[in-house]
C-alpha cells in the first residue's frame, strides 16, 4: 500500500511558484533591514528544551514541539530538545553566549521558521516564518523609532499603503490597571479580557471582567477611560491628545509616567524617521508574550483580523541567560500573514508565476541527444537559463511542456536547419518561428528577451 | 541562576559573517541550478513519522529525531512526527501528492536543513543543509549527465578546480558480487566491507569479508577484480578501459549489462555536457542509502575524507508513495562540507567578513538624536545602507564601533558644520575627513564607495 502523501497537520509544501513568492517577500524585507544596518543571524531549529521552557508563559509551554531522547533513552518517553518557538529567545541566548564577539549594539535580523503546536486556522500554521529585527544594548527610544521605520519601509516596498502601527507601553498599561483599582494579581487576567475590546465591545469586556472577579467599580473606571480614549481617535492630533489624557489618568504613578515620557519620545523620533503618520497610540494594546517590559507595537491592515507583525522592548530577557540585564527591543513581521494579504490583493509581480527559464532545448531524436546537451551548455555559457527536454518525444508534446512552464523560447535542432548550420527558435509569446545561425542563437534570444 | 547558553549538541549558531558565507554559497548554487532550468521547492521540517521510517535502512531509523505527541498524549511517550532526514524522501512524497499539478518532468532544487542524531565530528553536524537537485519522470541518461554538469558548474563557480565525480552503477555492483560468487543475502554486508577499500586496502577488506562469512574464493575473485581495475586508473582513457574490463567480468549478467550500457551512455552525454573530464568510473563506489537503483555518483576533493556531495538514480522510491513507479535521479551537495573546505583554503571573497553597511551616522548629543534620525533616513532614501549609533556616547567610542564593524564612512553632525549647512564625513579606509554640504552627502559617499 502506498504511504500517506500529505504534509503533516498544519504544515505546508511550497511548490515553485509559492517559493518564488516567499523569496520575493523575504528579499525585499532583507534589503530594507540591511539598509538600516542590520546583520543576519541564524540559529538552530532545535534548542535544548530548558532554553525554551518558562519563557512564553503557561500556554506557550503547551505549544512547544518536544523531541524525544534518542537511542536507549527513547523508551523513557522523555524530551531533551524542542523546536524553536520564536526568534527572540534564541537571540537572547546568542547575545549571552557570544557577548565578547558581538558589537556593543547588536543589530540583527533573522528570517527563519518557528514551530507551534497551535490549532491550524486561516493564516495560522504549525510551521511559519518570522522576520525579526532587533537591537540589543541600547535603551534609547531611537531604537523603537528606527524599528518602526524599518518595518514600515519593508511593507511599503512590498506595496502596502494602508497599514497602521499601533503603539502602547507595558508600564502605562500597568499604571492604568492600578489607577482603575485592579490588584496586581488580577492584571494578567484583566488584560486577557481587555484584549478583546475591539472584538466584543465595552459591554462584552465588562461581562468578562466581572466573570474574572474584577469589581464593578474597577471595571467601570477602566472601561470609562478606554471609552474616552476611543472618542479621541480619528483626529490628526489624536496621538498627542491621547497621550495627554493618558498622562492625566495615570497621575503620579512612577512607571506610568516613565511610560508616557517614552511614548512621547518615540512619537518625536518617529517624526524624524518619517514614520509618525503610521503610528497610532492605542492604550489598550497588550500583546501576548510575557517578556515585554516597555513599548509594544503591532501592525494591522483592515482586511486581516490578526496582525502582520509586532514587537516591543524586553529589557530583562537576555538577563535570564546572561545573569545581568541587557536592554533590547525588536520587531517581527509574519511572512505567512503578509503573503496571505498580498495574494488576496494580487500584489505579487506576475512573473513570479512562471519558471525562471529563458529557453527550452528540445530533442529531435535519440541520435541527437548529445547535440542537444552541447547546445544547452553553449547557451548557458552565454548566460541564459536553459532547460533541456530529456526525452525524444513528439515535438508537440515538448512544446506543450514549454508552454505549461511559461518558457518563452523553444529551440529545435531539425535536420534541415542542421545542414545549414542553423537551428529553429520559436517565440512562444508571439508564435513566431525562425531559423537562426547556431552561433548567433544566444544573442538572438537575449535581444528578444529584452525587447519584448 | 542564568540558563545554559550554548546551542544544542551538534547544532550551531551562525553569526553575521557565517551567514554571509553560507548565503554566498547558496546564492551561487541556486543561480547555477536555475541556469539548468530547475525550480525551487520547499517542504516542512517536520514530517509524519511513517513518511520517514523504513526509507533509510535500519541505521537511518535510529538517527531520526522523533517528536513527542502533544497535549494529553504527551505522557504516552510516543512520537507521531519526526524531523526531515534528507530532501529526497520529501520530494518523493511531494511528487506523489501533487502529480496533477506538476510538469511531467519535475526539475526541482531544494536547499534546506536536515537533521540526523549522528555523533558530531569535523564537518558532521546534527543540523546541516543539503543542496539537492533532482529530475523526476525520465529514464534518459541525459538526466545523469545534466546533473553532473550542474553540480560541477556550481563547484567551479565557487572556485573549486580539483574535484572529481566518481561514477558507478548499482546494477553493475550487484553483477560483480554475483560473478564473484557472493550470495544475494550477503551483498549488503559485502558492500559495507568493500566501501572501505580506499581506507584499509585489499588485505584489510579481505579480513573483513572473511569475518562477515564470505568465502575465501569469492573474496579472492572480488578483490582480484578490483586490484585489476585500480591498475587501469590514472590514464587518459581510463574510463573506457575500466568499462571494457567491467563488461568482460560481468559477462551475460542481465542487470550488469544494462548497467554497463547506461554508464557508457552517461560518459558519452557527459562529454557533450562538458563534464566528462571530471568523471571517474569507480566500480567499487557503493553509497549508503538503500533507495538507489541505477547510476550513483559521489564528489570528492583531495583534502576532505568525506564527500562534497553525491547522488544517483532511484526509480522505485516515488512508487512507495504513489503506488506506481516514477523514475527519478538526483544530486545533493553538502553545504557544510563545501564551507569547511572553502574556509580552510581561503576561497571566500573578503568583503563577506564585514557588515554590509555603507555609513554610520553618529549622535552628537541628546538634543540632536532626531536630526541624526532624519539624516539617516535621507541617506537611505538615496539608496545607501546606513546604521545609526543609538546613544550620545563620546565620538571616539562611536568611531571605534564603526571600525569594528568595518563600516567605511562615518558621518558627524557637529554644531559648527551644522551652522554652515554641512556635515563632516570620515573615510575610515583612508582616514580622510572632510565637510560636505548636507544635500550632497549621499552622492559624495556613493562616489567614494565606487572609486575606492
Amino acid at each position: 500500500m502506498a504511504s500517506r502523501t500529505q504534509p503533516a497537520r498544519g504544515m505546508r509544501d511550497f511548490l515553485p511558484a509559492d517559493v518564488r513568492r516567499r523569496e520575493y517577500v523575504i528579499r525585499v524585507i532583507k534589503e530594507v533591514y540591511e539598509s538600516y544596518g542590520f546583520e543576519p543571524l541564524e540559529t538552530p531549529a532545535v534548542e535544548n528544551i530548558e532554553t525554551l521552557l518558562g519563557k512564553y508563559g503557561e500556554e506557550g509551554n503547551q505549544l512547544i514541539f518536544k523531541i524525544l531522547k534518542r537511542g536507549e533513552h527513547e523508551r523513557s518517553g522523555e524530551a531533551d530538545l524542542a523546536l524553536r518557538y520564536d526568534l527572540t529567545v534564541p537571540l537572547a541566548r546568542v547575545v549571552a553566549e557570544y557577548q565578547n564577539q558581538l558589537p556593543p549594539f547588536f543589530k540583527r535580523y533573522q528570517i527563519q521558521p518557528v514551530w507551534r503546536a497551535d490549532r491550524p486556522a486561516r493564516g495560522r500554521f504549525r510551521e511559519f516564518y518570522q522576520c525579526d529585527v532587533d537591537v540589543t544594548g541600547s535603551r534609547s527610544m531611537a531604537v523603537e523609532a528606527e524599528l518602526c521605520a524599518a518595518a514600515s519601509d519593508a511593507l511599503e516596498r512590498l506595496g502596502f499603503s494602508d497599514f497602521r502601527i499601533r503603539l502602547n507601553h507595558r508600564q502605562t498599561l500597568t499604571a492604568i490597571l492600578e489607577r482603575a483599582g485592579i490588584s496586581v494579581e488580577q492584571h494578567e487576567s484583566a488584560l486577557v479580557a481587555l484584549d478583546k475590546l475591539d472584538k466584543i465591545g465595552v459591554e462584552g469586556v465588562a461581562r468578562e471582567l466581572a466573570a474574572r472577579g474584577i469589581s464593578d467599580e474597577a471595571a467601570h473606571r477602566l472601561l470609562g477611560f478606554f471609552e474616552e480614549i476611543s472618542g479621541l481617535r480619528g483626529d490628526e492630533r489624536a496621538n498627542h491628545a491621547i497621550l495627554a489624557r493618558l498622562s492625566e489618568f495615570i497621575g503620579e504613578h512612577e512607571g506610568g509616567k516613565r511610560g508616557v515620557a517614552e511614548l512621547q519620545q518615540i512619537l518625536c523620533y518617529a517624526e524624524a524617521s518619517g514614520v509618525s503618520s503610521r503610528l497610532e497610540l492605542d492604550p489598550n494594546l497588550a500583546r501576548g508574550l510575557s517578556y515585554y517590559t516597555g513599548a509594544i507595537m503591532e501592525i494591522n491592515v483592515p482586511d486581516l483580523s490578526g496582525s502582520l507583525g509586532g514587537g516591543g522592548r524586553y529589557d530583562n530577557l537576555i538577563g535570564m541567560f546572561l545573569g545581568r540585564d541587557v536592554p533590547a527591543c525588536g520587531f517581527s513581521l509574519g511572512l505567512e500573514r503578509i503573503i496571505v494579504v498580498m495574494s488576496e490583493r494580487g500584489m505579487f509581480p506576475p512573473e513570479l508565476d512562471r519558471a525562471s527559464v529563458d529557453a527550452l532545448v528540445t530533442i529531435w531524436d535519440e541520435a541527437s541527444v548529445a547535440e542537444a546537451l552541447a547546445l544547452a551548455r553553449a547557451l548557458r555559457q552565454r548566460g541564459l537559463r536553459v532547460d533541456l527536454y530529456p526525452e525524444a518525444h513528439k515535438l508537440g508534446k515538448q512544446f506543450k511542456y514549454a508552454a505549461a512552464r511559461g518558457i518563452p523560447f523553444v529551440v529545435v535542432l531539425g535536420p534541415d536547419e542542421k545542414e545549414r548550420g542553423e537551428v529553429s527558435v520559436k517565440d512562444m509569446r508571439t508564435g513566431e518561428q525562425r531559423a537562426v545561425r547556431r552561433e548567433a542563437l544566444a544573442e538572438a534570444i537575449k535581444e528578444s528577451l529584452v525587447t519584448f
